[in-house]
Order: C-alpha cells, then structure tokens, then sequence
C-alpha cells in the first residue's frame, strides 16, 4: 500500500522504522530536504501547509496521514472528496489545529477542560480571573504559543491574536494517555503514563509508565477516553494530555491527533509501541495490545543550551553499556538549543528503580556541537 | 557513518530498521533492483561476487560489512588494504565460505565438528562409512549444498566437485547460539536457541528460546563458543549451528559470520537482538545485553508450494489479532514455491503455551499468490 505522510520529521521516521515489518510504501513530505525521513522514504520536499502541494502529494496514494496537525487541512478534505482515505480525517485535524475548537469539542462533548473565553481580537475585555493560560488559536507546538498571564504587569505580554484564554490548573500530575480507533470502530488504549516537565525549555522531560492512580482518578480517565473515542468519528491515533488538579479531578489540557512524544517509552515498555498502533489504524487492521510489560520511562535528548553545529553526543558510549536502555537517535545532523534530537528509553524492575535509572542516564549524555 | 553492507536482502533489511535508532547511513549493494533494503537505505543495483563491483562500492564508505557470506572477499581484503575497515573481516569469511577451510579451522582450533574427509576432484575414494554427509566446498546456502548419502546406490548422486564428507550425526538437537565480537575484543553471547526443522524444504521451521540443557551440554557449548571467540580474530557477529547427539555430545555443524534466521525471535524476546548487537559490532560500540526477557519463538513464513506471483498472506488479519505476535515481512512483492518471505515471533510465559501458540499461527497463516 502507497502511504503518504505530511511531515518528515521524527514521529513519521519511527513510524516507517516500526511499519518496515510490512511491506508498505512510505512517501514522506516536509519542507527540509534533511528531513529525518528523507532517506528511508520516498521523499518530497514541500510545504504541507501549501493546498496545491498536499493535493499534488496525495492524490496517487492509497491513504494518507500526518505527523504533525500543523498542515492544509482543507487539502486534505479535497482529497477525501476525490476517495483518497485521510487517516485522521480532515474534520477532526482542523478542530483540533484550532484551539477554539478544541476547545468548544470538549464542552460540546462534555469531556472535562478547564474553562475558558475564546478571545477573536486584542479589544476583547478578559473575563478570565488571574493567573489565567493564553493559548494561541493556531500554531502552538511544543509548548511555543502557551504562556500563563500572572499578574496585572503581565497584561502587556498578551499575545494580540485570537486566542483561548483558560483557568489555571493547580497541578499535582501531568498525565498522557494514547488511544486509538480503527476504522472498524475497534479503540484500544495504552495505559496512562506520567510526564515531568523540564520548566525551563517547556519540553517533555522525563515520561513514565505504568503511573499508580487511585480507582477514581482512573475512573475519570476511562470515562474522558472513553467519551473521546465515542465521539471522535474518525479513525485514528490521539494523544489527550490531561492535568490532575490537587483536588484530584482529572482535566483534559489538549490532544494531538497524531503520535506522541509522551508515546515513545512503548517501544520497549510496551507489548506493542504507539508506532505500530499507529500504522495498525492508517492499514484498518486489528489494533494491537498495548500492555506494560514493565515499568518503562524516557527522557528527551534536547540541544544543549549554547550549542549549534554538527551534534555530538557526549557520554553516549557510556550509556550504551548500561542493560536495559535503549537509545533512539532521530538522524538529525544539526544541534541547536532547545531542538530534540533523540530520546532514550528505560527499563527496570521498580519505580525506583527507574527514576534512578532516569536521572543517572540524564546525568551522563549531552548533547552539543 | 557510512556504512556499506554487501546484500540488500531480509537480514540487511532488518539490520537497517534496528540501526534506525542511530544516526547512520546505510548503503546496499545487490544484484535485484526490488531486493528488500532498496528503498530504505542508498541502493547499488550490483553484483556482490565481483571483484571490481565491490571495490567500487566499498570505497568511499567508513565500514563495510555483509548480509550473505558468498561474496567477492578478495575486494574486502583489497579494501582493507585501502583502509576500509570490514567486519567482519575478509579473512575470517574466506574461510567460512569454502567449507573445506571452515572445517579445517575447526579441526586446528579444537572445535568439535563432525569427522570428514576432504574431496577435492571426483576422482577420490571416499573413505568415511555410509551414511555420511556431502557438502559442497562452496555456495551452500539455505539448505542447498549438502546432502545425506545413504546407501551404495546413491553414490550416483553424489556431487563431482570439491566438498567435504561428513560423518552423519544422530541428532538429538540442533541448536544455534549467536556470539559476538567487537573490534575492542569484548564479546556477549545470546541465549541458545532450539531449530525445529521443516525437512521437505530444508528451511528451519520453528526456532526457540530459551532452551533446557543440561548443565554438561551447557558446559561444551561455553567452550565451544569461548574457544570460537577467542580464535575468530575478527569483530563480528556469527550464527554457530550445533548438533546435540544422542549420547550428549555437541558438534559445530556450521557457522554463518552474519546474521541468522536462528536468531529472528531475538527481535521482541530478548533485551536486545541479534540486529542490534550487529549494529553495535560493525560500529565498535559496547556489545548489548542479550538477556531472554521470556520464552520466544519463531516460524518462518515461506512460500506454499504451487504458488508462483504477487504475494498475499491468508489468514494474516486473524494472526494481528493475537496478543504478543509480532509478524515481520521482507518486503518482497513476489512469492515462490519456498521463498522465505517473513516470519513471525511469539511470546508466551511457559514452554508449552509457547509451542501451542506456534503451532497454532503456523496453521493459521497460508504465504499464496
């Protein structure tokens, strides 16, 4: 089968890795010509927020998808138009490109968010008390385009732009959950795991899995997947980032309508990755199981600060001595501040265990120029 | 790095997919323009036998190393010579091709292989007891090349050119342990694994991991496998065939300097695989842990008989069904009567669940065109 990826990045480099157990077709389009697909794909280089190139790229191919939202969703339902399958639909990409929409999908849908005012323009009087979040409507990714509004001084900083204006979580807990849904309408889900975020770049940090939760907060959970799944209509892989508030209610944040960074520990911690699953429901085929078969975590490997240049990665032949650890390289040549160029994979046998391990590896890599 | 493997098949395919996590380059060479790595890595349509072919292809890379052993080693002992590092090295893979050598290193380096008696011309008299074993000095592969002489009358078939004769072992077992060696000189052994063999087609059947041994057939392995390790005078990864008669002894049957089929169930039943360990070797980097993480096997998914053409797999969609079944294909598009066209790994908690399991996707499974 011709399967045909916006975006060439990382998350589609571990799709084609993952699905070269099959003997698919991958084709790939991302506006840089060194793109992390570009040499294990069919490679096109364009923009995919462009509508005449996404229909150009997609048109002779049996199903198409993504790896990042941020593409020509109108494109995209023209190819459905003309029987090209899009894997999400062009219908859920959109509203979930568009935080507005996120935003209202939930409320419509019952699925619990934090409040929040839709703000179209700069004029609009913010009802939202303070400390509030501002979300752009569009063009937010990897934490760019959030900021959280403090104090009245902080006013000033307001992006001028359409955007959702939200109520401030009192976090206790970051949580992910990945679910899918095929075509059949088969859902399956992975189990929870637990993000630690590095406050400093605003990038995942460390990912955990399995989580212990209380009967009710898992209960809230299966409840928002559960709701999620049921009204989603549309086949598809989706990662719902959720806050636990120290009241102990559980808040859906955002959804990527795609594969996940807080996904990559399933590789090796899973009986099935969130890569195959996500290749399971581009072909339709029965979804796989995603047990943990241990207790499993991942850290991002992120340009350090003050560096740019060809990447070294120093410490890593260290790592690589260590049991259990598995390194996952994105065949990016460049380093910059703040850029993820890999993540490795824990396993081990406790909690403990693989914090330890976590903060360890994390003590001995970095990666520079 | 640039690295260069000599083959394009399967087991360069799959070495491809694990080293994904890595920043590398890859390049294949191989005579068929649809050979399984020809998409995912930068492909040489070329013949891996010819002097001036590989020459030309292993120059300008960093490593070059092999998928198949039947290759031109005397361009990899002229690349040597321009500084092209090979693993494993020319010398080493001379001597494994021509069986005539292999055994004689054997027999120098006191590995206990069969009793033979080396023909060259079919002019000699063959002194070894019927029944016995022909195989042929050069281009056995899969099974082909070797065969059991019985009785009088089959010294008609016997083959007029340069072989080894073998005295016929009562086999109990065969087994197959997979050994490592990089350029530092640390080295890691895997699991041993248990060969069912298919005896119509000559191709194993299933493979399984771990194995119950005694500890005294334990013992001779170690030293058959330290005592390779030790004398091989190469980094790299070899596949070392045993026979375990019935009265307990354990002869080397034959050794592959690559990867191996025996070694598929590597890929979800070990910490890490044989592909990874590879990777690793032809890199110089420290040898992965090899632990069995539980009990695995594996089948091979090998053309039916009678059929010819476009590949479909019958009854695949019931196989994904299956939880920890983990179906690999070779990406070929065309079937024949015994191709090996992928295979399929299964994890189980016990021995017998295992077997059950194997048993039961062997028949659930038809390769057709």
């Amino acid at each position: 089968m011709k399967i045909g990826i916006l975006g060439g990045g990382q998350l589609g480099r571990m799709l084609i890795q993952s699905a070269l157990k099959y003997d698919d077709e991958f084709y790939t389009l991302d506006p840089d010509s060194d793109a992390p697909c570009h040499n294990i794909s069919y490679f096109t280089q364009g923009n995919f927020n462009d509508f005449e190139t996404v229909l150009n790229f997609g048109k002779d191919k049996d199903v198409v998808t993504i790896e990042i939202e941020h593409v020509n969703a109108d494109a995209l339902a023209e190819l459905e138009n003309q029987g090209v399958k899009v894997v999400p639909n062009s219908k859920i990409i959109k509203t979930i490109q568009q935080k507005i929409l996120q935003k209202e999908f939930y409320k419509a849908h019952h699925i619990p968010s934090p409040e929040f005012q839709v703000v179209w323009n700069s004029d609009e009087k913010i009802m939202m008390p303070l400390p509030f979040v501002q979300k752009m409507n569009t063009g937010g990714y990897d934490g760019k385009g959030v900021q959280v509004i403090k104090t009245e001084d902080d006013y000033q900083h307001l992006w001028k732009e359409a955007s959702v204006i939200e109520s401030l979580v009192d976090i206790d807990q970051e949580l992910s959950v990945i679910v899918a849904r095929n075509e059949m309408g088969e859902t399956k889900t992975f189990p929870v795991t637990e993000m630690v975020a590095d406050p400093k770049l605003n990038l995942l940090d460390f990912n955990i899995c399995p989580v212990y939760l209380s009967e009710e907060v898992q209960k809230q959970i299966d409840s928002i997947t559960e709701k999620f799944l049921n009204v989603v209509n549309s086949p598809g892989l989706f990662a719902i980032e959720l806050f636990l508030d120290k009241e102990g209610k559980v808040w859906v944040n955002e959804t990527a309508p795609r594969l996940h960074n807080s996904g990559h520990q399933s590789q090796e911690g899973n009986a099935n990755s969130q890569f195959e699953q996500m290749y399971r429901v581009v072909k339709n085929l029965p979804l796989a199981d995603t047990d943990a078969v241990t207790y499993s975590g991942m850290l991002n490997l992120v340009g350090a600060e003050g560096y740019a240049g060809k990447v070294i990665y120093e410490g890593m032949e260290e790592v690589l001595k260590l049991p259990k650890t598995y390194v996952h390289l994105y065949g990016k040549t460049e380093t910059k501040s703040g850029r993820k160029m890999g993540h490795i994979n824990v396993l081990a046998d406790s909690k403990e265990e693989l914090m330890e391990k976590l903060i360890k590896v994390k003590a001995m890599v970095r990666v520079i120029a």
